[in-house]
């Protein structure tokens, strides 16, 4: 039995009460700011049908994903069949927060109106190859907006996101940008670059990893992807014209004349442009990158997409976009939609590199109700519903003992306030109150102590 | 594509806006309580190794359980060598939180103090035959008390059960009530009835499905089970010596007359005795009804059990124990430990059927900000911005179009007010505002706007 490891398995994590503490912190902000712009939450199960997350991950996705042992007969029949392997599992493990939203608005279209606004925070599941700050059980936090084709609900989510992450203390202006691009302009971009369209989607993944290669890592892989020299150059000189931390106003015309000879691009340029206006009513505004060459890793992305980036970190905090022919997928019908998902786990690895984190987020007790005798119980007991009543996180001693052993215990759990009483306190129903902290003490009428905790608590804040 | 199912997997649920608004409303209420209290939170991964989950769930939990499959060569190790199924699955899905416990304990001993307090409410997953409230994942919610052997423990425990239930609303005398009995006490009766030792474990199978099948149903398992007549007949006797809802001032000496051979039953009963005085000091007391018979499932406490009765439920509505040689199974050593479970899911069934749930859960937005025109969007934006930072949810119309369509659009969605604006409002920074409910409009400045529409907000309530 001893041999058994007791560490969680590989790639997830046990949370201790400041962990609970730190996440709850930020998964409260952001229900707040989601509800403050009309986004309400849904959940899903853990659990998937593999026929509906199979198909829709890649082969990559595929073989990260976790999938569960048929049970019973079921999988007496299909070990008997010798099948393949899928064939032993019969459902999967929450993979992302999209898949479920399409399946849940297909089982529920008769109860969600045609637009709805809906959050999602749960974990999901991925078999990736554990590394810092990369886990294999980690929290998804999704917004969306379906049903609705105007880039106004591309700017209440981008808004909904800026505004969650000044909630939660990033709100100097350096502390991120949005990047923001439209997947039209970008095809735009290589059409006008005369990238052959088969091997737009090979180029799009090398355009994809220049935050971690670099312009030059991108020219070598756009070669070394049998991009026609002519093409790359040209991609070159755009991303070159393009880089930079530039003015939008300067650089809003220069993408104009680069697609002078595209017009679905244009198309995309124009719906940047108006919803760059909307934004710059909202708290996004000032945040705002435009980045032509932003091109996000998903193969869905119809419309504007988007990404935060924070400066201390290689790869984004977070993004999203425009996916109007996924989310019908399961309705049998055409169902546009934008979203943004939040990289909680990263925010979070942030916050605590910069501790960003309130001082007074763990939630101990307040006050510790000494236990001196066993005669004494009933009247600590009592003693200790009266404060919880009045609202006080008060932890009795675990039993009668020693007072030296009592301050110990306090003084462990950081409790600064401590209620002690013998037989003479009990008798005349009071209690003697002890401010660790600041080395007070006074004996009162039991009554009055929770007044008094309260007023000692208040005063050292 | 079509034909694929859209519905949850079977005895699983999504949860739409409401849903998820009630259960939390319910685990803000026991997280606050468990926090008076002085519990703190934790959490462990859905997924733990199969060899931390099996041999201890007893052979029907392990049919239950959701197994993870192998992955890559592993898996394809595991189907060439034909071993058994177990062999194909490395990881299981959490089964309750109590074996997560024991890992925890065991894993984090450096960290954790001797004796802690931890609440813990995360899904476990169980692959049960789906029926009206039973589901494959549901929320468990346990409290436990770790490292103290007092019956000051079990009073915390119990008292934080109860104060959670009354702050729920389950706050009259009969709303509900919690059935107490000590291992050892019930030992001592089948000892004293002479309930052979290896028949021992079969009778307490059969005495805990009392509330189910009744004291008859109760004596013909017996027989079945094969005990002694004469033992039988004595149990009958005794249960129907403690049966009723008895005064305990007069069911304590009668069962300690019952015991009155047996010192181990003697010794558990003074432990309940100690416990009822604590209780009596807190807010279970009144709740609290001896029942000498009360059995519990699981094989593994060792001290004071409870249970939470409903009085139209004929399964419990949560409950717990003392079991102390359980938790040091990984850590390798005894660590002493007492615990309450609620019934989470069965507690929201209830709330459910008696409209125990506040009205104004569904935090869905308030405010509606109508969109009339493109040219407006710029101004609407900045009015909708202003709102949310005055605190108000407000939700802006997807995109310009009809009023007629906007007010369609609150009324389905219960927005009870409206923001609207012309281009002679945007020209004079001013908006209308409409109280759908009682028919008031009133237009003003926009800087006033929030406040006045925080007056209607405050006023029908």
């Amino acid at each position: 039995m001893k041999s058994i490891p007791v560490t969680p398995v590989s790639g997830m994590r046990d949370f201790l009460p400041l962990d609970v503490a730190q996440r709850d912190h930020v998964i409260q902000c952001i229900r707040r700011v989601f509800e403050l712009y009309g986004f309400l939450p849904m959940e899903t199960p853990a659990l998937e049908r593999l026929s509906t997350l199979q198909g829709k991950y890649g082969e990559e996705g595929e073989q990260l994903m976790y999938k569960v042992l048929k049970r019973g007969a079921k999988l007496e029949r299909a070990r008997a069949l010798e099948a393949g392997a899928d064939a032993l599992a019969d459902m999967g493990l929450r993979y992302d927060l999209t898949v479920p939203l399409a399946r849940l608005a297909a089982a529920h279209s008769g109860e969600l109106l045609p637009v709805f606004k809906r959050y999602q925070i749960q974990p999901v599941y991925r078999a990736e190859r554990p590394a810092k700050g990369r886990y294999r059980e980690f929290l998804q936090c999704d917004v969306d907006i379906v049903g609705l084709e105007s880039v106004d609900a591309e700017a209440d989510v981008i808004n909904a996101g800026v505004q969650i992450l000044r909630a939660l203390g990033f709100d100097k202006p350096d502390d991120f940008s949005i990047r923001l691009n439209h997947r039209g302009v970008l095809m735009g971009l290589l059409r006008t670059a005369r990238v052959p369209k088969d091997l737009t989607a090979s180029a799009l993944v090398a355009i994809d990893k220049a935050d971690k290669i670099g312009v030059e890592g991108v020219q070598r892989e756009l070669v070394d992807r049998q991009l026609p020299p002519e093409s790359v150059r040209t991609l070159m000189r755009f991303m070159a014209e393009c880089g930079g931390e530039e003015n939008r106003d300067s650089m809003l015309p220069r993408v104009a004349g680069l697609l002078a000879q595209d017009e679905a691009g244009q198309d995309g340029l124009a719906d940047l442009r108006l919803l760059m206006e909307l934004l710059d009513h909202g708290p996004a505004g000032s945040a705002v990158r435009l980045d032509p060459f932003l091109a996000r890793g998903m193969g869905y992305y119809t419309g504007p997409i988007y990404e935060i980036q924070f400066p201390d970190l290689s790869s984004s905090g977070g993004g999203g976009g425009r996916y109007d022919e996924l989310l019908g997928l399961f309705a049998g019908r055409r169902i546009p939609a934008c979203g943004f998902s939040l990289g909680l786990e990263r925010i979070l690895l942030i916050m605590n590199q910069r501790h960003m984190f309130p001082p007074d987020l763990n939630r101990s007790a307040q006050v510790l109700v000494a236990q001196l005798e066993r005669a004494l119980s009933p009247y600590m007991h009592t003693v200790a519903h009266a404060l919880r009543q009045a609202g006080l996180r008060a932890d009795l001693f675990p039993a009668p003992g020693r007072l030296r052993q009592q301050f110990r215990y306090a003084e462990k759990r950081g409790i600064r306030l401590m209620v002690i009483a013998g037989a003479s306190e009990a008798e005349a129903q009071e209690v003697s109150l002890r401010d660790l902290e600041r080395g007070e003490r006074i004996r009162l009428d039991r009554d009055q102590a929770a007044a008094q905790l309260h007023r000692w608590l208040n005063e050292a804040a």
